[in-house]
């Protein structure tokens, strides 16, 4: 039987979110019932909430950095229990039998996969968020959050972590390896700790010094602000692995004559129109210009666990449902170190 | 003792190529002296020669597809003897002490490497290229040509066939591995006889269908035009790896709407002006926009043995040397299956 559960919702594009309440189904047989604790919050709802990419789909409950407590399982539910600690991250469904989701692959899902908010699920139904105070999910697609970690920390990991864990995996992050992290705001403070935990040489270039005391103290060994034409001349030819997680337009063959021959510039973040690039950047010493979304369920369950056996989450202000619309606006001027989270218990 | 060797060079940009003679210095004791039999007319020599880059050191003698016998060789040489059948490519020395030399990767030579061309050498002499019927050239970066090709047809290989070679080995195609190659030219050619032998499935995208019996010839399994909007339809998320030989500004995201999750499209070819690419089109597959430059002198040795094994050379049109500027206009015509060839003796 559906239930009506509170929630935070964009009742339009680009009107301010509030409260509501929305229709969560009923508890399937693979399904869990989720009680939320904390939702973050993540730069894409807000342009989601916004409509910034067209097609939103109102009213829109946004929040994929989900942590919270199993408060009932479906009959045939094997992998939690009742009481269990688990996140939701930006995916509820995906097809489970193309060759990407054989692979652990779901966030590449040739069917497209369901997104845990702004989406239609298999029966059609619109998917709801986070900002709500419970969510019901399929048992495949709700990860375990290992006791090292608090449910407020965690939640972030679950966009954020994953986002930059994946590629620094991916593209084997480690000892003996030089990864530039651009930008330190939501994903990217989270790449610098991860980068840092995985043992890599970590260098943030960021616009400006003022964040530089911060990425130090979150594991960066070194720091060099972007405004200074005299950052590329040191750096030529240095990394191994440049991840960008700003959306501004770079100058991408700067960015690439930082990376070393067989080095890769990958983006997580990406601005909405397209990139110029001079393919001479990548010629001259066969380097990589490429992207990456989130990661997969494997994967995100190895990230969890990888975070709580090195002491990671994200830094967080913990925020009550009512400041959602001005944190969104905190969040589009740079002003949050370095994620919002809400205490689902306000909704 | 330098010696003064007859060769055919550009005088100064944009000038017919004429016959002349250049310098070659005596030969040292790691050096060896090639009497040039064959060298293959690369589309970059056209560039060149008319200093499309700028800075062309004239009187110019291009040619870096160089197959001839060695008839001298220093007190050090190892390497060769007199009377074996060697080839030289795009360069003639690198650094030997960088990262890279030290990797093979001597075509990314933090230093710089020598041009076999339109370079100064360590004594800061000119280098001057193939189009002529001597040069003398360090030991270390001569390859051995296997009996088992005519020294016509592999006269290309030093730079159309290892500039394809290596990003297929880099890129691992191979049996069911499904690799696709973008234009049919001089690179073009050799890449789908090369990934066809390397056991890959093998797709032509050119523009018209006017060279699909070539293809099929040559290996390739499947051919479509890109011309025909229906092409990038049917082949969505199709390849493995996507090589680019052409230089014309393509539609980028097009092409990476191609290529699989985890794919790549690499550029050996590549237009001078910058290309314009939503990173939306990488983010999406996790896909790599590469580019790759000739290959190392260990590979270079591996490809001209993998093409003996392989029965595989250039197709070609030998020329003497006074058609030079008339093949000149046939190459930016396209009009040239695939590659010319010139006779030194004729030179």
């Amino acid at each position: 039987m559906t239930t009506t559960v509170s929630a935070y919702a964009a009742p339009a594009a680009n009107a301010p979110l509030e409260r509501t309440t929305v229709p969560r189904r009923a508890v399937g047989a693979h399904d869990v019932l989720i009680e939320i604790k904390y939702a973050g919050i993540c730069h894409s709802d807000i342009h989601q909430a916004r409509d910034g990419w067209g097609e939103g789909i109102f009213p829109m409950v946004p929040g994929h950095e989900i942590a919270g407590i199993v408060t009932e399982v479906g009959s045939g539910v094997t992998k939690h229990v009742v009481g269990d600690r688990v996140g939701v991250g930006c995916f509820v469904d995906s097809c489970r039998t193309c060759e990407y989701c054989e692979r652990g692959l779901e966030q590449y899902c040739a069917g497209g996969g369901t997104s845990t908010y702004n989406a239609l699920d298999q029966h059609g139904e619109p998917t709801y968020g986070g900002y709500s105070t419970h969510i019901v999910v399929d048992e495949n697609y709700a990860l375990r959050i290992p006791e090292g970690i608090s449910l407020d920390v965690a939640a972030p990991l679950l966009c954020a972590g994953i986002t930059l864990y994946s590629p620094l995996a991916h593209w084997q992050a480690g000892p003996g390896k030089k990864v530039a992290i651009v930008g330190l705001g939501g994903l990217g403070h989270m790449g610098v700790k991860i980068a840092h935990a995985l043992g890599a040489e970590v260098t943030v270039l960021s616009q400006s010094l003022k964040k530089q005391e911060d990425a130090r103290r979150l594991g960066a060994d070194h720091y060099y602000a972007t405004s200074d034409p005299a950052t590329f001349e040191t750096l030529a030819g240095t990394f191994d692995l440049v991840i960008s997680t700003v959306s501004a337009p770079l100058d991408f063959d700067a960015y690439l004559s930082l990376v070393k021959t067989d080095g890769a510039l990958v983006n997580v973040g990406a601005p909405e129109e397209p990139v110029k690039v001079s393919l001479f950047s990548l010629i001259g010493g066969r380097k990589t210009l490429a992207g990456s979304m989130i990661g997969g369920i494997a994967e995100t369950q190895e990230m969890l666990d990888f975070c709580a056996a090195h002491g990671l989450g994200s830094e967080i202000e913990v925020i009550p449902a009512d400041r959602i619309n001005e944190a969104y606006e905190r969040v589009i001027a740079s002003d949050v170190r370095y994620r919002f989270v809400i205490d689902a218990s306000t909704i």
